[in-house]
């Protein structure tokens, strides 16, 4: 728990002391109530928020690194983080994934939560402490899975409500068929939810992660649809599709403002 | 991945087999797609279900354990499942807990993840099995819980809507001071999240248990406004609540049609 005295404007509370896990309000002399930021879905913080989304072999993963080592060379504050990654849940995951526990709302609760973890502990508070913060999936990757498991959309859709729109969304698109050959190609050994075999589809792994990419590839086409996706045609070489997304965000950041040394001295 | 072939009228789809985590259709000749639950919120299943709340030392537990009792006396089949013990996240629960990681979202999502456990796993397949199940704690608990931690109390109405209602939901009232006096009457040692005190309002364990219960019977008051609590003064002899409750149980459910042996034979 953390003790301050800070003003801030944060939805119009006063006598505000923002901490990583929320906002702790001064009750009376050394007594703070703790607020999540739950409430708070409107960016307008110091930071930005850059996110990928695409399907698995759209080479998104190798776009945002590039992105990342592009802005720590300019000595830009920069945080990066990926999907399904927060500690607070991952034996829990792994656990229901490996004895099949998991039914599509838990599997779609249990994401939820390692993206909360993540959300209210790194993405916000480094937003409002004015890094860009780089995300490899967001929660639209959560949309595409969930709905593709039967999970309605709505309440999905309202279930991340409380994460903050990134500034910049980058899709990387490629025709089904390519990701399916970049991925399948070696062979690799798939996981049982990765080809989606909990759904039924199919009982051969290489199947059945087709159908369920082809399925995830349907939601994001119509999450897409209603704008906020920056299209990158994913099938060109990895320089030419990495020039085009630098100069977006080049274009739509001053990144000038976001240099730990030298700022203003591009 | 269950595989069969049984007919069912469930939300108007052809085909269906229902089976303990979700329903799977058949798409094609032994392929089978899996669905959740989520999307059937009225109730119409076979079985009932009778849940209790109140506040901590309401006497709830051991009125709901008297009913369980009489049931099986009765040769009823009986189910019953108390709050927060799907052995999915209790380690991430329990260590979440312990090491304080837990954000007001995430601490709700992680409850809302073991319910969703129980709910797909225990409650719904034994409601559609046609058992009289018994919940310790329902979705109300979180529901008030939630919005005194600061959480948006539509999101959490939502995150819940999946759950159906029960068909009786009891709620064991007492006055703040008589549930609070036989609580802390032991000066029992409280844990960290059981007292409130990740809230801040008081360093005093006891302090802050008597404003975190304050607060959740505030919000008790709020849920059962819109009707659907059968409100038990529970302030009386055990033995006086127990009569006035198996009274109304028995007005309101057949429970001959739930007895294993010696069916109409009461």
């Amino acid at each position: 728990m953390s003790v301050g005295r800070r003003e801030s404007e944060d939805r119009g509370m006063g006598g505000v002391w923002p901490e990583a896990m929320g906002l702790s309000v001064c009750i009376r002399d050394g007594i703070w109530a703790f607020y999540p930021f739950m409430t708070a879905p409107q960016s307008g913080y110091p930071g930005k928020l850059i996110a990928v989304e695409g399907l698995d072999g759209s080479g998104k993963s190798t776009q945002i690194y590039l992105v990342k080592r592009w802005l720590e060379n300019q000595n830009c504050r920069v945080y990066f983080t990926e999907w399904n990654s927060s500690v607070l849940v991952k034996k829990a995951t792994s656990k229901g994934k490996k004895r099949h526990l998991l039914t599509p709302t838990t599997f779609s609760l249990i994401h939820a939560t390692d993206f909360a973890d993540r959300y209210d502990r790194q993405i916000l508070p480094l937003l409002r402490a004015g890094f860009i913060v780089l995300a490899d999936r967001y929660i639209y990757t959560a949309l595409a899975r969930d709905a593709v498991r039967g999970v309605d959309r709505e309440w999905v859709k309202e279930l991340y409500s409380f994460a903050v729109k990134p500034d910049i969304l980058f899709y990387f698109r490629v025709p089904l068929e390519v990701s399916l050959n970049r991925i399948l190609d070696g062979r690799p050994e798939l996981k049982y939810h990765e080809a989606g075999l909990d759904m039924g589809w199919s009982a051969d792994p290489y199947e059945s992660f087709r159908i369920f990419q082809g399925k995830v590839f349907e939601e994001y086409q119509r999450l897409s649809e209603p704008g906020g996706f920056v299209q990158v045609d994913a099938t060109r070489e990895i320089h030419t599709q990495q020039e085009e997304v630098r100069r977006l965000i080049s274009d739509r950041i001053d990144l000038a403002a976001f240099r730990t040394a030298g700022r203003g001295w591009s």
